[in-house]
């Protein structure tokens, strides 16, 4: 084969991105070199130092370049009262996009899973406890994944707030907005139908 | 909005890679930072010493970080006596992978294309020209794309090899292998009509 040995290097270093197979790699790498190397050096760049410099804030456990994310500190979200736990950053993106809640975070970085040694403290449930103890919070929103693991996460995380007497929430399953009935699960449907809401005229 | 900088930075330098919009740019930055920062770093690695590095080769113009790429420095390549004449790199990598070649390559680097301003010199043809004159090939062949300026450039290189009386060859068009003669565009069949061969028994 002719493959220079870093371009060898590069298409292989591309695959460590999710969806990225032999293929894309390839074509990646060509296009950088053919057509954008200035866009790929910006992208090293912003690799090193997104990569060495992005931590954890320390309220809430999400991802930032600070001690407290932007979303801890801003007094407009602190003043709301409500919590919502999510099990990664990217779910807070996902519920930020939305704009439907202007709380805050407080980020698993996982979720509890005994089999693979993932217990509370893993997962901050003792910061977050700290937090229910010393803060005044209206409402625990537990916006873990639907899941086995997310819903008994979700229960865990339930108890603690009992313990400390602040109202949990779970969010509501049910059919996507925009899905057919038919294209999606039983499990689904029968929550959908559970949680049925009455029609208010 | 939630993103710190550093990782919105990231989000927005991952989308100059070919295929990457924003969603797949959050997703792969979400799974760096989460799963992989070792793997990030070598990426960013792997493209600081690519994008800054690899040049072209001063025979035939692919892709090295040497001053002569594997293929042409290849004794066994050199007594072949074929040439074969590229668009791009990712051609050479293509055609390297069918292992029905075993000549030198020549890499245009892009096609004859008059309306963009890319002339003969562009392309390198000045070189090709001055290599056809003081080595000896046994034969050219043109292995640009089946489009209206890559069927061009091939002509215009054909009139070149035959001015140093050097053989030249169009690579074949047809129905590809394992295709359906109905989902095949009616140029591709009447080349594959005009280009049919003789079974021989
Ligand atoms: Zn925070
Ligand atoms: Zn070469």
């Amino acid at each position: 084969m002719s493959t220079p040995l870093l371009l060898g290097s590069l298409m292989e270093a591309l695959r460590c991105l999710p969806g990225v197979g032999l293929k894309s790699a390839q074509r990646m790498a060509f296009h950088l070199l053919q057509r954008d190397r200035s866009g790929g050096m910006r992208l090293a760049q912003s690799l090193t130092q997104a990569m060495s410099n992005i931590g954890h804030c320390v309220s809430c456990r999400t991802f930032t370049e600070e001690k407290s994310c932007t979303v801890c500190v801003n007094p407009y979200r602190q003043k709301n009262g409500q919590i919502c736990v999510v099990e990664s950053p990217a779910d807070v993106h996902a519920i930020e996009q939305t704009g439907q809640f202007s709380g805050r975070y407080f980020v698993l970085m996982g979720r509890l899973s005994p089999l693979d040694g993932i217990g509370p403290t893993d997962i901050g449930l003792d910061l977050l406890a700290s937090r229910l103890a010393s803060e005044t919070f209206s409402e625990v929103i537990l916006a873990t994944n639907p899941t086995v693991e997310g819903d008994a996460t979700a229960r865990y995380i339930g108890g603690i707030c009992q313990q400390y007497r602040v109202p949990a929430s779970r969010i509501a399953h049910g059919v996507p907005v925009g899905g057919e009935l038919e294209m999606v699960d039983g499990t689904t449907l029968s929550h959908s139908l559970i949680g049925r809401q009455r029609l208010i005229y």
